[in-house]
């Protein structure tokens, strides 16, 4: 791998990988809408808005393999997740068909089937339940991540990431938390395989509960290492016990899915 | 049913509804961004553009129930379907939500499941295969419907619509074709059903040759009527013999399905 | 067929069946722990509490198959269900294990799989989900009937009645109804067939609305002739428009469903 | 369709179609090892052993389309079957690679699904259950035209044939006949149809009891009109009773089926 | 957890649990039929018939979850398990939904799939297929817990244990067994979960040969430790060599399957 | 175990197998066409035609179980395959029953179904896609183990082998590779269990990409223990970085499926 283009470098996971994956192609081209400090050994800073395709294609142009984490992550006003989300994720894959055809990394979410209940374990096969407009874009990034391989043979995955911080923050954590070395144990993972077609992955650690089955992904050879349990007592006792009832404790969303939700009316 | 809206009312479908619908509500509320001359008895005549919430607000407020034709019915370029289609749905939706918690016809597409192969007969659950940039805007159609009822509980029908017109044109709408009177059996189906949820319904005739498997829609009581087959021997005649590799005849989606097909090159 | 029982022949489907079965069998031999007046020609009456084993075996003795009516059929108090449905349905397989193996025919209820919400078309394989106590005892019955085909050969076929009237009485039916020629019709096809297993079998006429596959039956070659769409007209104006969000409306057992449901409190 | 080629033409099907099939080709070229007497107007004779690679070559140069039914038609000796049934079958789908690439027709049968129970109605994924050393011939032969289609582009229809006869002759056949009328039409549907892939059909008539499901193969259009019910009189008085328990009854495979079956012993 | 019921705390497997959860609660209120001995530290001991209605509301009234062992535990009498399996698990469902709606374990059985061939790996879909009465109870329970959370919002989990003893004493158990470890920590688990809704899980321990399919209950984070194959040796020593047409072999349910199997006859 | 026969005695696997098996039984019986040197201790050697039916009932006869590797290993000629594969095949099944009913392990292989995508993980219920001849003659066996169990009570295992070895020769070998330890473990397995149906496996290590799911066989309790990933650094730096478009990377199959595909001309 001679040059990876990481989207969103500025952002939490953009900053983490932008250390974790130094080393693993000789140039990491770093870009985001916001700053991202100088330029070190081994990188290319681009500041570009995912909105402007003539800059995204620029961007694009000369790559070997995209990890597209730019974009709005957290639920937020329709015309931000709109221009960020469908216009640049759009952006990214016609770049990527106009340049080189590199492989894709997009950064999915597991609000994309986050109205499922926390008792139904979700596969390969879980059909799409988005838990907001943020949801909703990370459906609209998978099937267009599809699309462009039926059509034009641009090969990704697509990572369904759970709970990717440092440690798990809450009891919701313990089962959906994806470290950073998982994570990126994955980027590398899917960048080595002989082929993904146009895969999906679900992010999340070897953690003691399960609510995901990534069998269908085995070809990847991807085996997270860490668990969030040794978390459990810190997480336990900062947070309080959870009520089943409550829509964030029933769905796999978690808040996402419970805010507004209209039973609560 | 007291006043029913009908975006894209100028179009083909919308012209067809607007003629076919009329007594089925007290008001037809019609709207489109072009002209679609005066209001005639029962009629109410809104110009509208999908892209200005406040206006589809407006449209919205008031009616009883919604069948959502506007937005770009064929491909196009991505911004025009990216304004129309993405951006007006979601207006519609969310206009929904703020006003009447209408129920919502989507006139989806059989191109949101385009790539599929034609000897696969799909039901509820296949999996999207968008086949154009309007697929993937149909897809994300129906996952906002999907995601307005498990959120806001807006009920909606989205109609994977085949080939609907005053009769089959090629050889593959022998299969796809979806006849004006079976059309309007859905939609009056769909507003007279006691609960619809977020249901996903094949708009196409009792054809000869079937793709599509309605049998979970079963509750709904739609039953179509005509069938492709006594055009059968005009549109052989008419048109030339297929040849089983064209992926225009490979895929569901036909002719949107080759368009750009890669493995052409 | 020369001696079919009949139990429960005095309440309304046996009454029906008592008269629709006349010669279809040499002898009807009719029970019931009410009064069922005199027998007439054909006939065979016996007074029979389905509690007394004794009674039962008796009751079977000498028969050549079973129309399993009897128990209560409507929500109850536990323990009326707990002698008639459950110890009751004991009786009669094990008094068939007894005496002569004769098939059959275990009058189920949709009230087993009540639970389920109406966009979901059941079929063979949809998972109990009992909406009463009295939905247990049909789950019971049809669990029962295996486990005596599964040990000891004992042949039947499980019934699971919508709502089996003269005619439909509300909305709900218009999807549920059998009616009792349909019914006769069946009880001859399962008791006709060369080998029925431990089936199951929907028991719906050909109404427009369908809320049931029975297409895994297709082996016993019954099809149901009739339709409650005929009645349409006078059901609506006799009720009142539905509401989605009413369990009554949201769930396959209707009214059983709702009664009691907890998210009403 | 210039020139039709069927294989086992001096057979009881092959004989069949060679009438009904009349005019559907400018020319039916015929052929089998045993004498079919002289070519009619429309019509090649030619003699062959489908054992013989060159003689099937020249055989199949020079067609549009193939109906195979040569080769052992009922459970045989294994050397016998070996012969007409591999060797002839592979000695087909190779001199088709070699010379147009012809669409085939498998003559199939139910005895490759021969072993499961008549309760479980079988559609498109039903494992291969032979009944018989004939029937492991026919699975052998549909994997064959699976791989000439996947390896090589050769389209073919297996057909996995009931009971094609001129009218049903006994009680299974109630179910599993096939009439000639019924059998013809989906041979013209298959080579009618733009594509078939590998396509799998039941070949069975539209007869009240139901064994096999071809919603999958929808789209080939085929329609079968009659029904074995207008037999069942003649068909009951002829034959006893079954017993639910023999294996020629339980199994789908019916004689072939019970033929030597272990448990017996 | 403050106080924790459990009854059957007289049976073997009650015994195990009254020590083995000894601090998990601040009290474990013990209940059976039988003798107990005296409450000891931390203890309360209720004597207590399953089938008086009175009784078990006291029994269950205060407490903060339920793990329901009791009734009978192996085939038996009918009337005897009608009341204590039947009429008792009413009760303690009942109960609960009266007084505080506790959280309730139910120790269902692996005889409630037990007609299931040993090839055939089950996994949360499987058919109920009972292999006794006793089996048919298990059934019973777990739909009843399913009925008591669809419409009163009762938790619970049904346990589906394999074989719970100190070490496997047959060549079936070097599958099945759960050790009392084992069991242990999926109580707990089940109670520490956040939601539990109405799930099932087999209780089997991380044994070599695995028959049950948990992943569907991944969510619950329960992890069984100990495995059989330490007794393997042991166990083929002491018990003949299984023959695989015995029922015995071929069944899940083992010897409860295979007693009475009418193809013995 | 007294006598295992192990067919192709004098091939890779069976020279390999004729070591690690040593003690397994008190005497293997080896066997091939050609030549395997002289009988060592506790060995029989027999030189035999498989071709030959009355040689291979003399083999068979008086052995305990079979280890059928005889045939044709890679795709060939289409009548040496006929001879050793189809006929050798049908004649060791026949042979089983006509002697002793011996279990009998089938050297199914991954060619069987080598037309399946990469992306597509399979399991038990994979439909057949064979790449080659061979890989038809492999599907054949499997059918052929089934059928002599449905109808004859022959048990058998049929292993589809991946790459087995000494070690993994290229990069999809690192997914597909059967260590010649597991191997032999899976035999012992296979013979040592209880029962095996007529079972299906899939034979690969516990390698770090994983292509098969064989949790449906877990009742047979083996456990691969090798992995190729510590061969990975030297594959790769010995072979060619993969292309995503080449059917040997696309399809299961590998070379086998690349060879000769129809898309290449």
């Amino acid at each position: 791998m001679r040059r990876l283009l990481i989207t969103g470098a500025a952002g939490a996971l953009g900053s983490v990988l932008r250390e974790s994956l130094k080393g693993y192609a000789d140039v990491l081209r770093l870009s985001d809408i916001a700053d991202m400090g100088a330029a070190r050994e081994g990188e290319e800073v681009v500041q570009c808005d995912l909105g402007d395709f003539d800059a995204v294609r620029g961007l694009v142009d000369g790559t070997d393999g995209i990890v597209h984490l730019g974009g709005v992550s957290r639920e937020g006003a329709f015309e931000a997740i709109l221009n960020a989300n469908f216009r640049g994720t759009y952006h990214i894959f016609e770049a990527a068909r106009q340049t080189g055809k590199q492989r894709v990394l997009f950064a999915s979410s597991n609000h994309a089937i986050g109205f499922h209940e926390r008792e139904d374990r979700l596969g390969k096969d879980a059909p799409y339940r988005a838990d907001s407009i943020y949801g909703v874009s990370k459906c609209y990034g998978e099937i267009m991540a599809r699309y462009y391989f039926d059509k034009f043979g641009i090969e990704s995955v697509s990572v369904r990431i759970g709970s990717c911080f440092p440690e798990p923050r809450d009891r919701r954590m313990l089962a959906t938390w994806l470290s950073y070395a998982d994570f990126t144990s994955l980027v590398k993972a899917m960048f080595d395989a002989a082929r993904t077609g146009a895969a999906m992955v679900y992010g999340a650690s070897d953690n003691k509960e399960q609510w995901w089955d990534n069998g269908h992904a085995a070809f990847l050879g991807w085996h997270p290492q860490d668990s969030a349990e040794g978390f459990r007592a810190k997480v336990e006792a900062a947070t309080p016990e959870p009520d089943w009832q409550d829509p964030a404790v029933r769905y796999h969303g978690g808040s996402f899915a419970a805010a507004g939700h209209f039973e609560d009316d």
